[in-house]
């Protein structure tokens, strides 16, 4: 009974999702398609094209409907601190030094190594069913983090913290390049989804201007990313005059840190000069504006920042200050603060927004060219986004609808590298009850 | 087999709210009771009391498990435009002179009474989604505004809007004032959850001195509640003293309406005078920050308002100008605004916000002593928040974690006068999914 003729077959792809309402490219022409469809293939975008096409040209081992969703990049959460979930609320009503001392003396108690690898794992669970599916994560015992992080599937781009004092981890300015020097290898032992390895000074009023330059030199060796605090309020750019002689970005500069296009978080208070050679050097800033705005640190220029030719992307910071890790909250508040610090209702479009949450975001950390818009090619971090709801209907424009009406909570499925790690609202790869089981006995 | 022995039997009540984690009060002090429960009965607060105690001396028809539950007063939402729902998206990127033509526009083309009753519809079922039970709402055909926010099963306060042109329902002055005089009457027949009568003089620069005088008579006759815009922003001064010769506040005050204790809404541009005779007359202002910086109208100087002692609640505007109805997100903007806007972290704190949100919104309203808090005698306009998600977690106090992790998405449960119009996230009064489609034929 067999047949000679042969059946060509459809190119087979991993997963399908099809037919979703619109997708936001995020490239920098801010393209829109409607009804359109994804083929995933080894987690990365193999394929786009209008739902009646493309579906049937392949086959596809799953198929996810995505009919009245939205479809776009995961959000890049460019500043935060994963494991202080574990601090949330614990600092209410000060500043950012009252908060440090409050904060510090909690993390003595809770954050060994296992406390880390905790709160990461809560954090990075709260980032997922948020839509962030990438996060760069500043905290002591990174490789503590990076395993509760990368075990609920987040591209979780981390490394050493540098403080000149032994800090909460209490190690010597030896150990700490000693660590970081292996930090490379421990990485990939770990595993997870791709990321770089990257090298974090807390700041310039608590790194010297030699632990810089060690920083600089590994950092080059290493390929490494560099984070750090720059200029986040007045007492900041204060301890950093008074213990350097320099103002933060003069520090970097002066360094040669900044040549090597280091993410700055917070960024509040950047002098024209600093603004200038930040963005001449390639470096970004994370816009935290609902940290700085609790803190009562100020708010940054985004709009200026972007007009000098800096790219920005958006960031939460900890849950000690924020209290979340909702970047939806933050789009809409950056969107908002930028309109009042200019006295423009034009100041930023939505378009301008998702993109500084996505792409922009994934530039800064050196991936623009593997996540951060959905283009074939790319990784497949994504998100779909349910319309069909109260608060989304009617929906006009998909960008303004996700900066100014959408939220957290309508995030229905996520993707990390093409592995589905929210599935209608449910972490795949975590049991979320037990985990917050685990949380409630380790604080209890 | 009957017996002599009679046993005594337990007060028997029509619903039991059982074990909620955490009750926030809302009281002046700010109360937080643990492991309680609420006992309703013919739709007001009959007893409450630690769960261990009053779950065993009552008998209820229904209970609900709220075990893992926050339970505190439905939000009040101080001053939106509920019908606009239908014009979410239709004016970005604009100010507020710019956004009323584009609106005023739109708004001839959809909004006749069937679109109004359509879009309060979608309105009022947004809000009680996201925990708001009670909303002042202003638009024109109010009638049915009402029809279709009383269906859904909201405390919807609203009343007939002035202007001194004939505007988008295209009344004369006459019929203005005859269709005033006739409200009480038709909110009656309506029905729905209690609320004053209201009148609503759309701003001092829209509506003349004489018209204010008309209003106030109308007002006092009636004992109606009177909201209006006032001092939205700089144009809404200029233009105010333009047509009278007199700032907003000096309008109100010098056509007697300050005296009856309106709610006015936005106030971003009182100067101290204004403030000091909005304060003295006992009225109170509807702060709307999501509007106002989008609208880049500018920010009110919530701390300060307080601090003079008005009563200041909480709004959100209408969809056309914040493009949701999500009180969350206005209590954490709020919170975060004040903290920038006085430069001190510790501005106003979580109680204080939520207390904004629920009692003192109550109190503007004239409902103090009926809604706003969760005491007994009160009506029961309650909601209850899951707490058992990542981004609650850990959750040290119960008004910070409402104010700064919370989403209109954790909102599970909503009474109106003790009546469950959400139940596990889903409306009980509407067919939300008909509904969503009756807007896309409307829209289409």
């Amino acid at each position: 009974m067999s047949s000679a003729v042969r059946v060509p077959t459809r190119p087979r792809v991993d997963l399908l999702i099809s037919g979703a309402r619109a997708v936001l490219v995020c490239d920098d022409a801010a393209t829109t398609l409607e009804d359109a469809s994804i083929a995933i293939r080894h987690g990365r975008i193999a394929d786009i094209g209008p739902a009646a096409d493309l579906d049937h040209r392949i086959e596809a081992a799953r198929t996810i409907d995505a009919r009245g969703r939205l479809l776009m990049p995961g959000l890049v959460n460019l500043h935060t601190h994963l494991s202080m979930t574990l601090l949330r609320g614990v600092a209410e009503d000060v500043d950012l030094k009252q908060f440090l001392e409050l904060v510090w003396a909690e993390e003595a108690r809770v954050m060994d190594p296992a406390g880390v690898e905790l709160g990461a794992e809560l954090g990075a669970v709260e980032a997922l069913l948020g839509g962030s599916t990438t996060a760069l994560d500043m905290y002591f015992h990174p490789d503590a983090a990076h395993r509760g992080a990368a075990r609920a599937g987040l591209r979780h781009v981390t490394g050493p913290v540098f403080f000149s004092f032994p800090g909460p981890d209490n190690l010597t300015w030896a150990e700490r390049m000693e660590f970081a020097r292996s930090w490379p290898q421990l990485l990939a032992e770990i595993g997870g989804p791709f990321v770089p390895p990257a090298l974090m000074p807390h700041a310039m009023y608590t790194v010297g201007l030699d632990g810089l330059r060690d920083i600089r030199a590994l950092a080059v060796e290493q390929g490494a990313l560099v984070h750090t605090h720059c200029a986040e309020n007045d007492a900041d750019v204060h301890d950093t005059i008074e213990a350097s002689g320099m103002r933060p970005v003069e520090c970097l500069s002066e360094t040669g840190l900044l040549d090597l296009g280091p993410v700055l978080a917070h960024a509040v208070r950047f002098n024209q000069p600093e603004r200038t050679a930040t963005a001449r050097a390639g470096a970004s800033v994370a816009h935290c504006p609902g940290s700085n705005l609790k803190l009562a640190s100020g708010a940054a220029d985004l709009v200026g920042y972007r007009r000098d030719g800096i790219t920005v992307g958006l960031g939460t910071d900890g849950c000690s200050s924020s209290n979340d890790l909702d970047m939806f909250s933050v789009m809409r508040l950056s969107a908002n603060l930028a309109r009042l610090v200019t006295n423009d209702p034009a100041a930023i479009s939505a378009e301008e927004i998702v993109r500084a949450a996505t792409l922009d975001g994934a530039r800064a950390l050196g991936l623009g060219d593997r996540i951060g818009s959905v283009e074939v090619g790319k990784e497949a971090d994504l998100i779909l986004i349910d319309t069909r709801v109260p608060h989304l209907t009617p929906l006009r424009e998909p960008h303004t609808a996700v900066v100014f009406s959408a939220g957290r909570a309508d995030v229905r499925t996520v993707l990390v590298a093409g592995h589905v790690v929210v599935d209608d609202g449910r972490m795949t790869t975590v049991d979320t009850g037990q985990l917050l089981q685990a949380v409630a006995q380790r604080l209890g």
